[in-house]
């Protein structure tokens, strides 16, 4: 039997796919109901509120959870070592096929970095900050980052995580026109990086 | 008085305009119904349809209109000369205060490029093609680009597009919280931007 803890979670877990599931439907993440929610995940509305106040704060757990997870497999990656080049496209291919097996989830962060709430917008500018952090302390010891100080690096890193989580949007929806999608998408990317890499070779802080 | 053409573009723009605010007042573009544009434009909603067939229409209306408005201004800007340095920043800075000047119309273009329905994500998609030809073509002359070829100088323009556009919910954001912020992000966008310039001097094809 499960204990009461793990039922918790559990209904916590539901009610957080069933939003997704709405957002993988096509839906806004703005315009679902926490009635339509709960329906969704078999609960009624007042159990809602025993994991989450509102959809905001059940939107502010989905950009904790999965940035969490995600940091953890980046670094992952990038620690398994290699040259820029090589980390640049091992961490490319695992990232396309992350977000392509979790689909919705990448929706609903699209979706809210530019049309959630500001506390959304802002939860989700922060883990791209967090991101680049821990980007910049994997990098720094790598040959062609040597010449460049840590404001600068941090800068690098920004710019590399942006341009990687913007660039998502059209990965989810091309890839559905057409299957061979992921992997031009993945050949663009590195070069797109490639040609950023460059450019970080031969800055002079 | 007002000839009958006149009258059907005035009202078209108070549709468009009655959406934009309330995009502007921190509404998702995707959950606001026809209904209420058409009562902030003080028309009936069946006048909404002599001009647009549903919100979608509006909504790709707006991205043309604005499309054709900001590749003209970003060309004459490019077009008055100047190195790659110069350039960058002239641009930098007068988009920065279209953006700042039209926010409502960028509110709309960030919520709706991840946010908006399919047939209004892949106009926008198209329009950032637009612009990086336009780009590519502007700066297939500069000095720092003979080594590149045709379809390398795509790549280049596409990414320049595509992260300043990025960067925009940022600004939107910001600004909003620390006047000083434009300026900041002027000087950010533009050592970004010299980053990518210089990968793309050394770039090879």
């Amino acid at each position: 039997m499960l204990s009461r803890e793990e039922k918790k979670r559990q209904t916590r877990k539901s009610l957080m796919d069933a939003a997704l599931g709405l957002v993988g439907n096509g839906d806004n993440f703005s315009s679902i109901s926490l009635r339509e929610v709960a329906k969704n995940a078999g609960v009624v509305p007042t159990s809602f509120y025993r994991h989450f106040t509102d959809m905001e704060e059940l939107g502010l757990n989905v950009v904790d959870d999965l940035g969490m997870l995600l940091r953890k497999l980046m670094r992952n990656t990038r620690q398994s070592g290699g040259y820029a080049e090589s980390l640049t496209r091992s961490s490319i291919e695992v990232y396309t096929d992350f977000v392509c097996q979790h689909r919705n989830y990448f929706y609903f962060m699209c979706q809210c970095r530019t049309g959630g709430t500001l506390a959304l917008r802002s939860a989700i500018r922060n883990e791209f900050k967090y991101f680049a952090n821990e980007l910049a302390s994997d990098i720094r010891a790598l040959p062609v980052m040597t010449e460049i100080d840590s404001q600068d690096l941090d800068m690098v890193s920004q710019l590399l995580v942006e341009f990687v989580f913007e660039s998502t949007i059209d990965l989810l929806d091309l890839v559905d026109t057409s299957p061979t999608y992921q992997k031009e998408f993945i050949e663009q990317m590195v070069k797109k990086l490639r040609l950023i890499w460059l450019g970080a070779g031969k800055w002079r802080s």
